[in-house]
């Protein structure tokens, strides 16, 4: 099964996708650009979309839905946000199909012509915006710190499984308030917990930074983000937090009376995480054998193979194994598949990245043990079955953390201080990374750096120490390193 | 507050409206037919979809997710499903906008048309079953239980929240089955699965049957629903599950190989229920004061106000309050709000619908007790506060079978048999609901009832008696009643 999978070292990108294939996470659709979702990727989005719901929620976020079409007019007017977003969209110009006269099936109906065109959302800021104007009067109805799970749609020209699709799932937060200060708060607050949830539930450490005016959301005053680095020495940005100033207030004319009775443009920000961390999940742990999920996440933890085939005593066994971690919370599956031997079974659930295996053995079972293996680093203990679900807590809990370790140790590795513009370009072209750097703060070096290295300013980093130094394409004086990689 | 809603036998449809809007459930939104759902309908939703969920997953089913957008040319490869569906669906014709030289904003980028018009899901039969084309090969890869989250746009003309909008939220499950046996008794599985979750989640009761062929789902065999009946005496398809024949798997050619080795076309179902079922709790249980929410399925369950001010002591027997309630899984919210008075506050939880309200006054602390209000009947009980967390338990319980007593009995009194055309007009003109009656079994005798008094056949109930009689309109012989209404 494994030697379906086109090694790491040998390409990279077609890894990438024999894993996301053949680990059953997602396939290409007959629409250009989208994607199917398969049950499995779509359990493990479920798994992340439940916890980061549940961070929302405990940080006093509540969930709305928003409509999928926004009237073209709207995007107009924010003047940044149109040239971010007006470009590759989907545009619906009818509402209505009719049968072709020349008998060629249906053809859109020409009478059909909507007055103002709709655009499937890209991002709902406009949208959002226009409502909140109706729901916000006084200072007594801010915050509003709202959220909604949806599909959204930018048109792609070049799309990739999870990473770049052209209609992707993602949350979309918004939320309004009576100062900059709290909306500046806010999003530090949710630039925190995307943090906290890529490093505590997808074992993916990343670099909590500030974007260059580059690289900012279009419609931002500040756009935060999450960084985190792939194996392959490219960095992924996983999740942005922006505060938006009055930027929308006043493009969508949203005013409130403050406690001094006087009329205020209110504060916003946005931030959102989609179904590119999947990608992201998978680029971090996973290895030649397929997909690796850390255990926080995985839809199913724990799989139980009868060796070498179910029988009656075998499956009593696993049925208490299965009551015991059940009993704690462990997703736990016995695989009763007689068409298929062990070996087979065992390769199967490592491409698909169930992070720990049961082997359940007749021979085993005389010495009262079983047998379990561990999807990370693949060692197998016999481990007595007195005391197996508590043995099998502590191992789910020692691989979460060995993942995050392990990715933490190649960052570490692949970060490097470079002082010159030839030690950059060689990093980059050689061991790849993060690349701290001394930059002059202008957005002409980072286009220059851009165009001759395909490397970009990822953030500046919010823990960067000051340090004097000089920029290592202009050599003008620098205050603090950036962090530069080539990136996804 | 009560006052700004208008009255049930005023003006009903005002109402329902009025509800919606003071309930702050939804909201009309800038893009025509499309809604805001704001964040107490929305949590609404989150209930109804979750328990919905855990349904399906106890049941066998998985979720996955398929792309927003249908190829033109899938529409009309199913030739009954095109005629229903192809009408008023939303066309993406073009995929990019561009500023526009004279300078009017942003304009369609004339040269980025799409060789093949999209259409924005009005339901994703075609797509999945253009996809299950690759994933299923042997009987070994069926039955395949998916079903899916989504947003669908069916541009309606005439749109009201919740009950008809363009864009809306549902379920819709894809199964694919190696005999029409199977699939027929998933479509059943499904059928009562709906059922039970109208009941005992929402407390309304419905009827279950099969369609008439006029009334079928396009492209089905068959195609089974749920009916309600609303407070104004019409009917509301609650939801509706299809057997789909072979129809989708012969127009996208998806065959398996049988247990005997020879090739099959596969058989499909297909089922659906959406944001509409709000609309239906509404209609089942609100009154003029507004929502009323079974307890099953509201956001919160309990609110307690302190009368008439927050203070410490009647702070700390809340909180006491809060935790036994909390300990037994009920949400319960404590209402700190110094700028309302009580009298205000109470009328605004009735308008939410909040089932049980607990009043905290320093009197009642005295005598070692509360006042608890139950939102359905309006009565009053003092309450010792030992033991309330067990009273209110036992109250929500009783709130939760009350409101589905309630509603069965007005369906009970609001259905009845008739034998003559004379009765079935008088009854629609005059106490409306539903009407048993006898029918010939044609569509022709159908379409002239309906164009006569604008009332359909909602369905022929599946427990219905053999009973022989004559047909009202045309006296033509028939075996059964079938079941009458006008609808919405």
């Amino acid at each position: 099964m494994a030697k379906e999978i086109t090694g790491r070292s040998e390409d990279y990108s077609q890894w990438y996708l024999d894993i996301v294939k053949k680990a059953n996470l997602a396939d290409n659709s007959a629409v250009r650009g989208c994607m199917v979702i398969k049950p499995h990727g779509f359990a493990l989005w479920e798994n992340m979309r439940d916890q980061l719901d549940r961070m929302f929620k405990e940080t006093g976020h509540v969930n709305a839905y928003f409509p999928l079409f926004i009237p073209k007019s709207f995007l107009s007017k924010e003047a940044a946000h149109v040239e971010g977003f007006a470009k590759e969209c989907a545009v619906v110009t009818h509402y209505r199909l009719k049968n072709d006269p020349n008998g060629g099936g249906v053809i859109v109906d020409p009478e059909a012509r909507l007055e103002e065109e709709l655009i499937v959302r890209p991002t709902s800021e406009t949208l959002i915006w226009n409502t909140y104007r109706d729901w916000i009067g006084s200072y007594r109805d801010l915050p509003l710190l709202i959220n909604q799970w949806a599909n959204v749609v930018r048109w792609e020209m070049r799309t990739r499984l999870f990473l770049r699709t052209a209609e992707f799932l993602w949350q979309e937060g918004h939320t309004a308030h009576a100062t900059a200060e709290e909306a500046v708060t806010e999003t530090r607050l949710i630039l925190d917990l995307y943090a906290r949830f890529a490093e505590e539930w997808m074992a993916m450490p990343v670099i909590k930074g500030v974007k260059t005016v580059n690289e900012r959301f279009a419609g931002a005053e500040d756009t935060y983000c999450i960084e985190a680095l792939m194996q392959d020495g490219k960095a992924l940005q996983a999740g942005t937090s922006h505060f938006l100033g009055q930027n929308f207030a006043k493009a969508f004319d949203v005013k409130f009376l403050n406690e001094n009775n006087q009329e205020e443009y209110v504060w916003a920000t946005s931030w959102g995480v989609s179904t590119r961390l999947i990608g992201g999940l998978i680029m971090t742990h996973s290895d030649d054998e397929g997909l690796v999920l850390p255990p926080r996440l995985a839809p199913t933890q724990v799989m139980i193979v009868p060796i070498p085939k179910p029988n009656d005593t075998i499956g009593a066994v696993a049925e208490q194994i299965m009551q015991a971690l059940r009993a704690k919370g462990i997703s736990v599956k016995y695989d009763t598949d007689i068409r298929k031997r062990p070996g087979f079974k065992f390769a199967e659930h490592e491409m698909h990245g169930i992070p720990v295996r049961i082997g359940i053995g007749e021979r085993d079972l005389e010495n009262r043990q079983v047998e379990v293996a561990r999807r990370d680093t693949k060692e197998k203990n016999a481990v007595p079955l007195a005391g197996i679900a508590d043995y099998v807590e502590q191992l789910l809990s020692d691989i979460q953390q060995h993942l995050y370790n392990r990715a933490l140790a190649y960052r570490e590795t692949h970060t490097t201080k470079v002082d010159t513009f030839d030690d950059f370009k060689d990093v980059l072209d050689g061991k790849g990374g993060f690349v701290l750097a001394h930059w002059d703060g202008t957005s002409e070096t980072e286009e220059k750096i851009k165009e001759l290295t395909k490397a970009t300013i990822r953030c500046i980093p919010l823990d960067a120490e000051p340090e004097d130094g000089k920029c290592i394409l202009t050599g003008q004086p620098s205050r603090q390193r950036v962090l530069f990689a080539r990136a996804y």
